[in-house]
């Protein structure tokens, strides 16, 4: 086949065919197309969009470019979860634990932080020890144990996928909806996800800003994994302000142990419980006992627990005073009276990663001391020299007074009290706009 | 400047800022920016399209790419021409001295063949000792010597073209109206040509197969050389069928000495007639006398005179027993009586290409004993048996009766007698569709 004819086909607004799609995915895994063939269709493809078929077609190919693991085989009710990014968002860290205290297995591959957003596998990576390099049939082992099996993307999953996003991220073709979806879905489907639920976030920090973008999404990821046969539910949730206050990894490991604790942030604890019922509803648990069973999970001490069995089983230590401390900390002010009426969520991710909880270059090595707590929300009323949030110096040598202005800059303050935005704005299926 | 933002404003339909596309031309021509950037805004602005600004600073920024010779500078009557790419088009070989034998100087940078079109640098290389591979006061001296310089577009001119056109071929974006147009100008003004006659090919053969689409291109062409200060006109020509009977080096060279002596195909002396007026009008000649004098300086030697003095010149023996001749001949036959409805120019020109006139490959060598010869016209009768075309085969060893298949397919015989289409559509300036 002649590629440049199928770009051609997609610049022109056509529809590519399953064979196209299939020489687009595979060629570009297996290296065997060159980046500017590549560049030119992701290009026709973000103008031009795609369909569902199309993005079914590539989403299949895009799986058969790596490995595949079929975990679901193995574990049909082992639940995965996705979040499309956003600030301050630990959900993963309480949900795996929470679902396994209440007996739903979990198999969970995450990534690494991209971009503003911190990513769970940096976040793990705080605690000494936890390994999360497993086998499949390693990762088979720590479903039977303890619940959970914590699982880094490796290049071999979805290969087409790394080559690809790196490409969008260069030729600026990250914001097509096809893209996305395809992106996401081939990585849970070459895992094997059997159950899936999804995070999609809304608002300034998430890449869809409005609920109607972000539906949008929602409806787009679950119409595909519908279709390829994964049971999921999809939950919009707001991404106007940073979800917990933590912004870091080992500074949201301790948020995480602290909501588990029955403490913590109750928006971290709303979002996770919202999402982890839509888990027990899909592995076919009594929706109007769900919440109560979870909330027991949390007051007992058995959700700690099944974390402390989880890191274990990775191969850490769950001493949470082992966990890395800021070298330094620094409150940041409010310069004036008033009230939040809104929180710039990715600036912050952005200082955050700044101060060494991220990365800026793909080899950076992450500082597990630094981060940002933030205190103050929207509708929240301050008053001048009240903190805003502290920021968490580590080791790295940082700026921080240029830290504490860019922190202090995020966040609006005005003379009228302005509503919070709903934290949880409803389920893909029964939301209406 | 992050480049990536020039490719989003393009992607999302926006206009592209001068430093934007300074950074895109010179960063290609300085292998800057890499390959999938590239793509990825060529892609953009082939589906998006690019307004009469943009379109004029990428040109200037293609210019300032490579070499600037700046040759209207120094001799500003001297006429370039550019065609737009035919089968059979022969004119620059006559174009040239007829010129010069009427006293108006031609610089005419030219390039080598392009898919099925055979280049005048390729033609001439078949003239024994013919050289275009001359510096900027060489070819000034040549101007002033014999009233024509003939020059190879080298690497180092509009280099940034170069780049563009080996990925635009290869990422489906050759078909961009600015592209092209950028493309075609860039060359010429980085020479500096000050006067331009355009040949803008219109039909089947040529890539605007409509009226309406060549004069599109036309018109884009005019307007941004005119805004850049040369004086040019534009003529639309017909690619329906061949324009002159030959395909090929050698045989073209021969052709164009045909007409230079006043004999040889009837078309290419009108259309090269055409276009010589056309030059003629822009040095300022009287318009009405200006066919009288080329057609006397066909009719008593000086044209083919000065097609003798420019060859010597350019350190070629003008004996036209030396150029190559085909190996051996066949001729293919009309398989049965009828008019000629339809003649596949481009479908002709491959064949010649394939024959050893033109090149495959970057690397291959052109034979100069092959090429075709094609016998008849649309609206022609034609008997069963008689020659449609004669195939000229070289050294190079060719699959002689797939050839001779393939151009007698080129050729549709019907029952009904066509009206030739009309050879000379019109100028640009003047035409109306």
């Amino acid at each position: 086949m002649n590629f440049v004819e199928a770009i051609i086909r997609k610049r022109d607004g056509g529809k590519l065919s399953r064979a196209q799609l299939d020489r687009f995915a595979l060629g570009a895994g297996a290296g065997e197309l060159p980046p500017e063939q590549l560049a030119a269709m992701l290009m026709a493809i973000c103008i031009r969009g795609m369909d569902a078929d199309e993005t079914r077609w590539l989403t299949e190919s895009m799986i058969r470019s790596g490995e595949s693991w079929q975990l679901g085989a193995a574990r049909p009710d082992a639940v995965d979860k996705h979040s499309t990014g956003g600030v301050g968002d630990t959900v993963s860290l309480v949900f795996a634990p929470l679902l396994a205290a209440v007996g739903v297995p979990v198999a969970m591959m995450a990534g690494r932080g991209l971009g503003h957003s911190q990513g769970t596998v940096d976040k793990l990576d705080a605690v000494p020890g936890f390994r999360m390099d497993w086998s499949r049939d390693e990762a088979l082992g720590l479903i039977d144990r303890v619940g959970v099996a914590m699982l880094a993307q490796t290049k071999r999953i979805a290969q087409a996928d790394r080559v690809l996003y790196a490409l969008r991220d260069v030729t600026g073709t990250v914001l097509s909806l096809p893209l996305i979806v395809a992106s996401i879905m081939s990585k849970k489907l070459a895992m094997g996800a059997a159950t899936l639920v999804l995070d999609v976030k809304c608002g300034r920090g998430a890449f869809r800003h409005t609920p109607a973008e972000a539906l949008e999404l929602a409806r787009a990821l679950l119409e595909l994994g519908r279709s390829m046969g994964v049971r999921c539910q999809a939950i919009l949730t707001d991404m106007n302000q940073p979800l917990g206050p933590a912004l870091g990894t080992a500074c949201e490991v301790r948020e995480a142990l602290a909501v588990l604790g029955g403490g913590g942030s109750r928006e971290l604890r709303e979002v996770t419980m919202a999402l982890a019922r839509s888990a027990l509803e899909l592995a076919g648990r009594d929706a109007a006992t769900a919440g109560v069973q979870l909330a027991q999970a949390i007051d007992d001490g058995s959700a700690l627990a099944a974390w402390e069995r989880l890191v274990e089983a990775h191969g850490g230590d769950p001493d949470p005073d082992l966990l890395a401390r800021p070298r330094q900390v620094r409150e940041v002010a409010a310069p004036r009276s008033g009230f939040i009426t809104g929180v710039a969520a990715a600036d912050l991710g952005w200082v955050a990663v700044d101060l060494g909880a991220g990365r800026r270059s793909r080899d950076e090595a992450i500082d597990h001391g630094a981060g940002l707590l933030i205190r103050a929300r929207i509708g929240d009323r301050v008053e001048a020299g009240q903190p805003l949030g502290t920021i968490l110096i580590g080791e790295r040598v940082v700026d921080a007074e240029a830290a504490e202005r860019r922190v202090r800059d995020a966040f609006e303050i005005g003379e009228e009290r302005v509503e919070a935005p709903p934290l949880i704005l409803g389920s893909a299926d029964t939301l209406a706009l």
